[in-house]
Formats: structure tokens, sequence, C-alpha cells
């Protein structure tokens, strides 16, 4: 166990791209347990996209992080010490304590893990809200049925990864698009999706369409952008757009966007093709977790969905590795290693 | 019966607002049935939106109506001639002839009207396209609950007149935008809508928030344009919009719209609110003819929902009454009379 506490806080609202004076690591003391409450010692931290949401103000679906607070973040960790009857010294468990090495927790949020069941870091990936977020922007509004085309961006990240191969075992055909040829063949290749387009390559709208000869009834958006554009002139009739994330957007939010306009050929798009766009939060699924834990373990265990984690070693390099996620830098399921796996 | 038969065909494919060189009035001789054939004599001809579409090629739900052929368009029609064992002279029945005094049908896709039950021009509003296209988008994607608010525009219109009256049967709160303070009176005063709106007057955006304490749960999208772009920004999470018809950009559908763009800002409501867009066409609700028709004419019996028509008269009024529609210059379902009711 670490002798002294860090954490992480929100130096500043970023303007744009997040940079690393808008992050502060801070010493403090391990926390002292009240009454009812447990301590817990950070194992794994989640960085994920909607971070970003959460540094800047403005109307959103949660609360910015304040100036000066801890940047959140889903966590697993040990409990190290326990004022609560429902957790014991030595519990792993699910937790969503931020950046930072030590928190206290009262137990409501708290989900224990098994570590024999599975690797707990997965409870932050394809057993937890990112796949999470697959299965059910899947379950409930894009519903690929066999012989439909998917599509979805940020193939080998997390979320993406999932929602490939969660539509190949429903019988659809699964077009990635990622950055970079290693990527795209480990998309292709590994995670046997049909086809993975490199965006950073030209002409991504000639490449799309040739990739979807049926055109897309399925496409997971989760990052906006020059990618939505392009996809939007290839949706067919009836197409669905579960609507999980923008991360392409997400530095500009708030910004005028230089035009054309493009909302009006939107909204005829929609009209015309009779397109569903629905916008979606894992959360808002909640009653589907049981089921998702079912089916995604023993897809797990066949082989039928594989996945990838990305770390990166202690909570300071939490900044750089987020602002590197933002643009891509990742290659699977993006991790901090806080602390050692318990002994 | 006229002695003489005329048709108005497309002349032009408009470029932006249709005018009056557009469209051709032509002679042509009264023809005549052949074997399964029913010549019919139009008495009514209902003029819509939708039609601003089949003017211009370029992808859409249906084919575009061919340069010199006749317009496209609902009909109320008396069979005075049959060869087809179905239907006999004097027979009124809902058609699809085009803009034009007679025209044969093999009798597919007629459906006789009985004209002591409701007034026979009803059968091409209220209880027709119209309103069926109100009651199905509600129905199926709109979804009022008692307590919420709804906002439709074109209130005075024959969608979005009955699209207020039944959010209000569902116990929700109706808000319309018409043009001009007599419709907005008609709107509010007549048809029991909770507050309309002027879109001409300044400043919509902040009259919609005052008509809206509690943000928008559903807004029926008929218009597009300045509407869509105030109501947007009070939607409240999990709101639902039926796309119908986007009336304000179909006369300049294809070209570039200006900027900014507004699509980043449209995809991040839709994913920070959980927004709902959905497009439909009442024909893929089909299904729900035989309910829509029970309910319809149970509400009109009760005075629930009231309708109003405005009637030009004579085939030829048709250009002009059609390039007023599209400008807002009729007082409710827009309906040419063409023929004299059946004696």
């Amino acid at each position: 166990m670490s002798s002294k506490a860090q954490r992480i806080v929100l130096a500043a609202r970023p303007a744009g791209e997040p940079k690393t004076s808008d992050f502060r690591l801070e010493d403090m003391a391990v926390p002292i347990p009240g009454e009812g409450q447990v301590l817990l010692r950070t194992i794994w931290l989640s960085l994920d996209p909607y971070m970003r949401g959460r540094m800047s103000e403005g109307p959103s679906y949660a609360e910015p992080v304040p100036i000066d607070g801890v940047m959140e973040g889903g966590t697993v960790a040990e409990v190290i010490a326990s004022n609560n009857a429902h957790f014991s010294k030595g519990d792993i468990v699910l937790s969503h304590s931020g950046w930072q090495t030590h928190a206290l927790s009262d137990g409501r949020g708290l989900r224990k893990l098994d570590p024999k069941l599975a690797p707990i870091s997965t409870a932050l990936g394809v057993l937890g809200m990112p796949g999470m977020t697959a299965y059910t922007g899947l379950h409930e509004i894009g519903k690929p049925k066999a012989g439909e085309t998917l599509v979805v961006a940020a193939a080998s990240g997390a979320v993406g990864s999932a929602v490939g191969q969660i539509a190949r075992i429903a019988g659809a055909r699964a077009v990635g698009i990622a950055g970079g040829a290693e990527k795209c063949r480990y998309v292709k290749e590994e995670l046997g999706f049909d086809e993975c387009l490199d965006h950073r390559a030209p002409d991504l709208a000639a490449r799309l369409k040739e990739a979807c000869p049926k055109g897309i009834d399925v496409y997971f958006e989760n990052v906006g952008g020059k990618v939505w554009e392009a996809v939007v002139p290839r949706l067919n009739n009836f197409a669905r757009v579960p609507v999980c994330g923008l991360i392409a957007d997400y530095n500009s939010f708030g910004g005028d966007a230089p035009g054309p306009n493009r909302m009006p050929a939107l909204m005829r798009a929609i009209l015309v093709k009779r397109l569903t766009l629905r916008g979606f939060i894992v959360r808002d699924f909640a009653a589907l977790h049981d089921a998702f834990l079912r089916d995604m373990a023993k897809w797990l265990r066949e082989g039928k969905v594989k996945h990838r984690e990305f770390v990166t070693e202690g909570l300071a390099s939490a900044p750089e590795a987020f602002m590197g996620l933002l643009k891509g830098a990742n290659f699977g399921k993006q991790l901090v290693r806080v602390g050692p796996d318990p002994t």
C-alpha cells in the first residue's frame, strides 16, 4: 500500500483540447473512514471520452467537475479499511472514485467483484460501462438483424470493438472505422469485423460506399464529425442511429461550427429515409444490466467477443493518457494502473 | 357533368419556389374506360405540402412527377361509368387521380366512401391522410402523456390542427405556432390549444420559452427551418420528435444552406438530452388505419376534434392555391373543388 495519497484535480476548464496545465496532481493525506464508511485503494482507473464533457460547463446530463475538484472516473479498488457491515477489508469493488489513489465511500454505488470470475480490470471495460454501452445501444436502438450492415467508428476502442462483435453475433455485416493501418488490421483480423476503414486515409466517403454495397442499416454514433457526414448519405431507409458519443466534437462543443449548415440536409434525410436517431447513456438502460453480464460473459467464454486493454502506469500518467484518448492514441480500452493488484 | 376534361401537368421543375409557369393547364378528351376500368369524375382535389417534393428530382420516398405528367394528388371522385364489378355508377370513392377532372382506374387503391357518415371532403382531411399523419405520428413516435408539453407548427393546417387536439385529448399541453394573429386566435380559441405563437412576430425563441415553462416533450416536426432551430434548445430530456414534413425547407432541398453549421449542436442535443428523432410517412403505419378511423370519427362526433377547410374553386385554381399553401396562405385543410357534388 502506498504510504502517501495523491489526486488529480481539474485546474482549469479547457478551451478546446485539454492541455497538461488543465490538470494538477496533488498530494493529500490518506483519508480516515468515518462511521459507515470504507477506505478504498484504487487499483485501476478507467479513462473514457465522456470525461471531456465533465471538464466543461454548460448543460449536459451530468454536473461538471468543479474547478479544484477531483476528476471523475470509474475505478476498481480494494477495501483497505471498513466501518461498513456490508464490506470487508480485502473486498474488491467497482467504484466511481475518480482520479485519486484513495477514496472514502459510504458503500452506495459500490459493487463487489469476484476476481475468480474475470480479471478485475474488465469491470471497467468489456464487462463494464463500455461493454454495456455497446450492448444496450444495440439492444434498445440499433437492433441489427441478420443480413443488415452496421458501421461503427473508434472500432478498436472499448465501445466500438464490442459493437461490431455483437452485431456479427446477430448475423449482421460489421464495418469498422479506425485510425491507422495497425488498428484496422486488428479490427478486421483479430476482432473479425468484415471490413475496417482507416479514417486517416483520403476519401472516406468513397471507401465507405464500397465497403457497404447494400447501404448502412445501423450506424452506432460515437464520434461525430467527418465520419458522421460521410455516413448520412449511405444510410438506408429505416436505418437506426444510436447516438452514444461525439468524441470528434467534444473539444468544440459550445462554439459555433463553420458552414455550410448541414442540419437541413440531415433533417431531410431523417424524413425521406424515415431514420431513427436516438441519444442514450448507459444508465438509461440500467434494467438490462443482468442480461448484459450474462450474455457478455458467455460471449467472452465462447471467444465470440475479444477485447484489448491499453494500460499506462501510475496516477500521474492519467492526464496525458486522457489527452491521447481524445486523439485516438489508445489501442483498446484505456486504463491507468494506479496501484498494484491485491496480494 | 362537365362536357370537356382538363388536367394540370408539370411543365418545368421549379428552382426554389414553384411559379405559375411550372404548371400547364391542358384540355383533354374525357377518357373511355376499358375492360375492368371505371371512369372517375373528380369532385375534390387535395393539395398537400408533400407535392413540392414530387416536383423535384433527387432521392425521396417516391418517384417524382415526370415533366408533362399529371400533377399527383389525392381526390374524392364519383364513378360515372364502370366496367368493374366492384364499383357502380354513382359510387363516391377516395382516389389518387391527381390534378385532373377525369381519370380512369382499374379499381386498385380506390376506397368507397359513405356520404351519410361524414362530408366526403373530410376523406382528404381530418378523416384522411392529414388526420392519419397526425394520429400515427403521435401514436407511434410522439406519445404525448398527461402533463407533458407538445409543440406543433402550421397549427391551423390540416395536420397541425389535429396534432394539437389529439395531444390535448391525451392530457398534454398543446402549444401551436401559426402565421398571423387570425390563425393564432383560431388555434387557441376555436381549436382549444393552450397557446399559439405567431411565427411572423419577432423573437419566437423567447416567446416559445415563455409558452413552454416546463420545456418541450414532443415536437411534431412539419415545417423545419427557423421554428426547428428555436425548438431544439427547449427540448426536454427524452423528448420525441416525429419528423413528418419540412415545408419551410422544401424549396431549398438539394441546395447548400449557409452556415453556421448547426448539425454538431443538434447531434450534441440528441446525445445529451437523449432525444428521439424519427422520420415517418403515413403509409409506414397503414396497419393503424382502422384504429385511426374509429378514434377520429368518435372525436369528431364528440366535438373533441374540430377542423376547417379552405376551398378554392375550379381545377385552374390549383397552382395558385398550391403556391399559397407553401407560403401558409391557406387557413385550414386546402382543397380544390374540381366538380359539383353528385345530385
